[in-house]
């Protein structure tokens, strides 16, 4: 099964609405890339907040647009104040989007994503050794990198969808996002954005600011993937490396238009 | 009331005073930005520490010429350790310096940032919804952004230097920074600074590095606004978004000279 | 005594180590610096993965190639997920390195950093003040500065190298790298590496990395310097200041090669 290209048409809208009324995304994500997401949604046009004390995390997650649970350092007092907060998100219908980092690999986390699997998250993007992990399915992963191709790991994708509801990202050279019956790829970016910490961590953020447009969820989840994919390839056109590939990169997203894109 | 503009003589003299005795600053800041809060300050020529056990920040906080309090991801235990920190800052004579991220959102932080108004910090640096909340006016802030604006906010910035002290800075599309009796205003910068997460609390923990500067308060406070502004002007002018800013920006900061303030 | 510098083929015959068999680095590593830690580990071919959780720490170790532990931001919390990661990598032979980050001038972490000292390190990176008060001798550092030389550093070096088992580098304006017999100089870098915060705690996940290869453990740990000097004065030569040095940088170390080296 290789499913069709999403639409430039469909990624334009979702970009229109994005930018029409701006998410405010409640990021509980890693040490390691807060800095590197925040800049990534503010470039689109999104705004990020990372609260991370339990009562304040449980009281934001109502004021937010949408909700990112991002695993990448996760500790007992950070599992803690997710839960809270994913609990409140469930509560006022703010939707919240499962970034299991290197799940699988480690017991404590692939237990905690788990038991999150049940509270309904609204979209989960993860590479493809995170996404069969959390499947179910054997994975070749040791950590945060991905050991397995995308493709292979599309019917776990779709078995993960249908399980929980959840529209599935599982991201690589190419992506495939499916809602558990339809499906999308999405083409574009390059090798180079391996090489530098958190794109796929940012494209999980970008995902929660577009779990909250109006629209289909499957196409909007599929565009978020869409804009990275797009403004990386325009980034690594012009870069000579991983460290400028950085400000090329945020440039671009910031100057992502739905023209380019349709 | 519309301040006079911060003449650049003035600016230019706390750079000289900053660049010939370069301040240590010992930051107790957000996990979004201790990168960028960390480069800012290196810059522009003054020293870096972030310091957080509670032991160790008390003991850091009388080796240090000033410390920063930012709130952004205030924890129970982090709370514990500003304190300490505070505290020994008191009583060695360590200017401290108050950043209240979101304060009046959220329900943990501003019950803090309420308690910190009685230590008496040397200056308190927030944007206008911040700066509304402390001051006990109604804010229309739903987390970092502020939906207020800077000039609106003044009579709370100067009630709340009245009430603690400080020297209050409130930031926005034109920064205004009162000691609750005289005030300057600073112009400079551009919207795209607003696109990058950071540069208010980075420059929280520059108005904490001129805090330690021999000379009035207010124009020290005041010129650690015009360096950002200036800064962030000179580097629009090279950039092409979000991601070129940032290098340009430090770049800027680190080419700062007191002929060209002047 | 000023020892020889490292030659060229030998630093080119380790980084064709590390592209051959890319080590995957275990960094427990502080607060200010994930990120860019992470993006030079990228760049330059290597793995990172951070990875706090007390039980997680001790299941990963293992997994990992090298595991870097970085005081910087030290914690009661992370110091006992630290050791945990430690006993764990002895047991499995992981290598690991020390970064002692303003040891010596702060009581906690002085601390743990002496206790550490018996766990056997593979290696230890820090500044001359660092190295000084590691040894037990007096130092004049303040924080995260040096204060010192690093030649005047080279006899604390072989001493602590002698004492515990592990190459120990002190860096600074010239690198010195020994093994408690022979010793290497490393050449390099400006000062305006000094202007960007984290190129020493970088430079020891590198080190961490290169301890993980086959061959001396000596020559390794000099590689590690030499290829931080070696792409700091590239990317110096093409920057404007501290804010384009970072992107000139990663990309210098993504690009260097064996025919340069040498």
């Amino acid at each position: 099964m290789q499913p069709d290209l999403l639409p430039g048409h469909c990624a334009a809208s979702v970009l229109h609405n994005l930018r029409s009324t701006p998410p405010l995304v409640h990021c509980m994500t890693n040490d390691v890339v807060q800095g590197f997401t925040a800049n990534v949604l503010l470039a689109i046009g999104a705004a990020p907040a990372m609260v991370i004390e339990p009562e304040e995390a449980a009281q934001f997650a109502p004021i937010a647009s949408a909700l990112l649970i991002n695993i990448g350092t996760l500790t007992a007092d950070s599992s803690r104040a997710m839960l809270a907060a994913i609990h409140a998100a469930n509560q006022s219908s703010t939707p919240w989007v499962l970034d299991p980092v290197a799940v699988g690999a480690l017991a404590f986390r692939t237990r905690f994503a788990h038991e999150l699997l049940a509270l309904k998250p609204a979209a989960i993007r993860g590479n493809a050794s995170e996404i069969l992990a959390l499947a179910g399915e054997h994975s070749a992963g040791r950590g945060v990198d991905s050991a397995d191709d995308a493709l292979s790991a599309l019917p776990a994708a779709l078995k993960l969808a249908q399980l929980t509801g959840a529209v599935v990202a599982v991201t690589g050279e190419e992506d495939y996002v499916t809602d558990g019956e339809n499906a999308w790829s999405v083409a574009g970016g390059g090798v180079l954005m391996t090489r530098v910490v958190g794109t796929g961590c940012a494209l999980s953020a970008v995902v929660a600011a577009c779990c909250s447009l109006p629209g289909t969820r499957l196409d909007n989840v599929a565009a978020a993937c869409q804009f990275m994919k797009f403004a990386g390839e325009q980034a690594i056109a012009v870069s000579r490396g991983p460290g400028s590939f950085v400000p090329a990169f945020l440039d671009a997203l910031y100057g992502l238009n739905a023209e380019a894109l349709a």
